[in-house]
């Protein structure tokens, strides 16, 4: 490429030029006397050699053969017939003095660039999603791409389809893992946004060509299910890269005859760092649907089928995953139920809607709710598939809240003026000879399970042993890894309560919030929930009914859980007397 | 510039080319019929009308005038006189179709750029560092600006040292933060590659003319205090942006005569973009020291003494942080005590050495760990500077523990074949009325000041309450989210155990490990200490005198605690009759 005459034309063209091959431009600062022009000179020189080089640059300067000065780096390193070739590349500074080191008379300003490192992609979910808790975060990384694909979806009028598809077969390629939704699609144009890190629905207002432009925060709706779970721009390339090490992402929007295809791999990245290409551009192949022509790679020949199942779609977007690391093949394979279980508890609200998962619900409504399908299938080899609708999952943790519980309880805090935050707690009554209170099927509390009956232990492992009350939930998604242990109003009092000590053990509850407040970029945790919760004004109010109450929180909760107790504890084991309870079915 | 002729040029200027002016290169598909030119071609124009570009196109592809076809957008849209200047920019791809529906005959590959946006460098901090327990994250993104000087100090031969300064006194200019080490100090080119999102020592390894080459992992030192914390290359960058919106970087390495200054700021990228220009491009200044002729702009007038006091550097870096949010302003200023003690404890051992800060040590012996001097000061209008040295803090929570520990009990974890783990459990016995377990003054635990004295309730909320054992320090400095409650040994057994089952409530734990255990990109988090340390293949050996112990570790831990029981805690509270203390001090 031409180097351009102005330091402008080639400051632009620097960062992306090639170093090595073809016309060079380098930034001369005189710094050998104190009146020298303060500015750079801009030399262009061909695949010159040292003393080529070295009269070019007598000649730019008038320097007469004789003198005696030196050309050096910036970091004062001389340059020679010898490191020539290797220090002096194109767009580099260099200075003229009379010897290497003598101090800078004057200033000089050294051009440089500064691209992120493709690892800013490629890393970028490697230290991301963190284990908590004993939790392995692989199904976090797959929650991104269903946030993804429930942001896509949000519009559609008909069943919002989600399938996460683990093609393990062996005999179809090498192992994939594909999302596919019936969203609204993307143009070439939002699928080249896509791979731009960063890049948020905030920050792309406006932009050229975009559909996004002027984005408009979503209305409320009961526990912030509003499906607008994008945020940061870098959601769905952390989680690519943290599962494998290639994404193909599909994606043909409504009303468009073409369907857009874009790679992103390791390999890719590590090519054109190799070869000095420029880092940050590709190719995003047009073609009509169906047509799989260009997958000539035997490792992908699965990519044919889904390809052709592309005829029946109006809009769809595919991001398959492959260089799967082993591990999280493992995991997957190994632990498709607790991973499964898990994602259901995530998405609890989305697929089972604001009330969550009545089993005793008289009928199930037909609802906005009903109608999204988070599908996960598993294809090994030899094996039937294993296939389940997130909906039909009944041991998620939620679903072990809303069915143990014998009542609950509604409130809603107000924090610093303008954020809402919803929130249930559950009582999980004693039955006879034992707490209600779920355990955690995926982790089996050492607590719980113990057989020590000395009344002191027993009560130091409560119902919920030592877990947190709350869990959090973002414009209707589980957080993870943050949790709220309790509020003034519904900690165990110091005194003694109107309810017995332990039967602040057996609640649980659930906080639900919009974008008002911040999760951190992995969506592992809120940046700063319990913080705002617990100021001082932070308002609590019981909603009872649909109405807010206007009794203190403290007293109305007081007075539900010794209700609670009252109505639902059916207790052999000996706390304090309370009376005579008649034990039907001993 | 001029846009080469041939795609590569062309694809390698496109990136960086400017939207608008000069001329533009287009890529061109010709689709009208199924036989025509599976490749594009390549179309230079100047900036012309759409009537000259349409011919132009004609001209390139042998069309007739009359012959009817549209030239469109990859998204279909039809160019025409009015779209003409916005659709048909620099290196934009277009097709020639029969019509603007038609079906694409063959399929087309689209350059695209997807440079990362400048959030990525702006916003990289913004969602990274999180509160958790009521903790305000502040300190955890200074202390990767220690990190950085703790790294660069490594080879120091005399004092180390680091100071962080808050410039609060607006007589002096608009409030900045700086951190200023005496350490190697970086070459330009290190400077430059300081603002590479993501390129760390790894990558950077063998680079052109970086003095980097080749990292060596450091040899084993006890507690890991290998001052070897920079890991993602992400630290700083995300560090300067969460506290403030600009920062300057003022390094000088030794045997250099040249001081270089890199300013990266938000305020800057923004401008970048709205004119079109090249994001990651900038200049560094390469300066004499002491040089403040460049610093203008009267907000930063502090900037003449801080670079006057280069005069008798012989190396060092400073970053200086501009544009700090209000709300980081009021929290240092408010909290000076509490963030200054949270920041002596997570390099607790960096400035104490490897035992710690033992108040009862017979004499402070000269090691390498008395050498490195972290200060802290607090300059505000018309008050009197605050100054501490994190070595003189007396109260930050490792201290605390050191110092109320009656005994110890250091440990080994061997994991996963090589990595291992230090760890030490401390006893805080009953002494007389109280537990001596100390309390975390920042968070006055409601548990331990509870006066209630139901002996069930004093056993949950036994003396360190629901608080995890161990803390956890990655290359000797504190990560400050990851704990670790017990192991099987330490936890409380469920038959009764040697020793009471509230003495397992007056241990407090450490544990140290290298950089074989991994911690996520903000440093808040281990990604999987805790589930490889209960892996069943994990070996504890108890380690007494420096020896490893043959005895099986939960026998060792049992025999230590009873032993610390009888001989430490004093108790009057009632528990198991255990023959007759006389207690001298009643
Ligand atoms: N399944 C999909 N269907 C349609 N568009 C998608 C899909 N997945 C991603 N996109 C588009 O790509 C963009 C980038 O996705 P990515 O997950 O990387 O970031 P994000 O969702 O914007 O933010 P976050 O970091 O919160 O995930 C999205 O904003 C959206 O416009
Ligand atoms: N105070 C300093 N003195 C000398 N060099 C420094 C200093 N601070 C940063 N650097 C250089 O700049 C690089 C980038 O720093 P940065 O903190 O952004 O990332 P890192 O330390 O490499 O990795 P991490 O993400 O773990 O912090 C460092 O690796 C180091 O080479
Ligand atoms: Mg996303
Ligand atoms: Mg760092």
């Amino acid at each position: 490429m031409a180097a351009a005459g102005g330091s402008r034309g080639a400051r632009k063209s620097m960062q992306l030029s090639p170093r090595g091959g073809g016309d060079r431009t380098v930034f001369l600062f005189d710094r050998r006397r104190e009146q020298a022009d303060p500015d750079e000179k801009v030399l262009s020189y061909g695949k010159n050699s040292y003393r080529g080089f070295r009269s070019a640059v007598c000649q730019a300067f008038g320097i007469s053969p004789d003198e005696n000065f030196v050309i050096t780096t910036t970091n004062r390193k001389e340059i020679t017939e010898d490191n020539f070739k290797e220090l002096v590349q194109d767009g580099v500074t260099l200075y003229l003095l009379q010897s290497v080191d003598q101090t800078l008379l004057s200033a000089t300003k050294e051009r440089i660039d500064f691209l992120p490192h493709y690892d800013t992609l490629v890393k970028s979910g490697m230290y991301e999603y963190y284990a908590s808790e004993g939790q392995n975060p692989l199904p976090f990384a797959l929650a991104e791409l269903i946030d993804n694909s429930l942001s896509a979806t949000a519009r559609n009028t008909s069943i919002r389809s989600i399938q996460i598809k683990l093609l393990f077969d062996d005999s179809n390629g090498k192992p994939a893992v594909a999302v596919i939704d019936n969203g609204r699609g993307m143009t070439s144009k939002q699928l080249n946004n896509w791979a731009v890190y960063r890049l948020s629905k905030f920050t792309r207002q406006g932009d050229f060509e975009s559909d996004h432009s002027g984005y408009v925060r979503p209305l409320p709706v009961p526990r912030s299910l509003n499906s607008d779970i994008s945020y940061f721009g870098v959601g769905g390339k952390q989680a690519v890269f943290f599962v494998g090490q290639s994404a193909r992402m599909i994606s043909k929007p409504a009303d468009s005859q073409d369907v857009h295809e874009l790679v992103l791999s390791k390999e890719d990245f590590e090519k054109k760092e190799k070869n000095k290409e420029a880092i940050y551009c590709g190719f995003i192949r047009n073609r009509k649907p169906s047509d799989s022509t260009h997958i000539t790679n035997d490792d992908e020949r699965f990519l044919h089928n889904l390809i052709l199942e592309e005829r029946d779609k109006e809009s769809f977007t595919a991001v398959i995953i492959t260089g799967v690391q082993p591990e999280h093949i493992q995991y997957l394979k190994n632990y498709f139920h607790l991973w499964t279980r898990q994602l259901a508890h995530i998405y609890h609200y989305y697929i089972h809607g604001p009330k969550g998962n009545e089993a005793n619900a008289v009928t199930k409504s037909v609802s906005p709710f009903n109608n999204i399908d988070i599908e996960i299938s598993m294809f090994e080899k030899g094996k039937v598939p294993k296939i389940v609708n997130l909906r039909e999952i009944k041991d998620d943790m939620q679903t072990l809240y809303i069915n143990t519980a014998a009542d609950s309880f509604e409130f809603k805090a107000l924090v610093d003026g303008d954020g809402i935050v919803e929130g249930i707690i559950r009582y999980h009554p004693f039955l006879y000879d034992k707490e209600t209170f779920p355990d955690d099927p995926s982790f089996p509390s050492r607590l719980n399970d113990d057989d020590d009956d000395d009344d002191c232990l027993m009560i130091e492992k409560g119902a919920r042993g030592k877990r947190p009350i709350f869990e959090c939930f973002w414009n209707g998604r589980l957080i993870p890894y943050t949790s709220v242990e309790d509020f003034d109003w519904c900690a165990p009092p110091k005194k003694r309560g109107l309810a017995p000590v332990e039967c602040y053990n057996r609640i649980s509850g659930t906080l639900f919030t919009n974008d008002k407040f911040q999760v951190s970029t992995n969506k592992l945790t809120f940046m700063d929930l319990e913080l705002k919760l617990k100021d001082k004004n932070t308002l609590f109010t019981r909603i009872f009914n649909g109405q807010e109450q206007r009794m203190k929180i403290d007293r109305e909760f007081a007075l539900w859980l010794k209700d609670c107790h009252e109505k639902y504890d059916k207790q052999i084991k000996f706390t304090v007397f309370k009376g005579i309870t008649t034990r039907t079915d001993l």
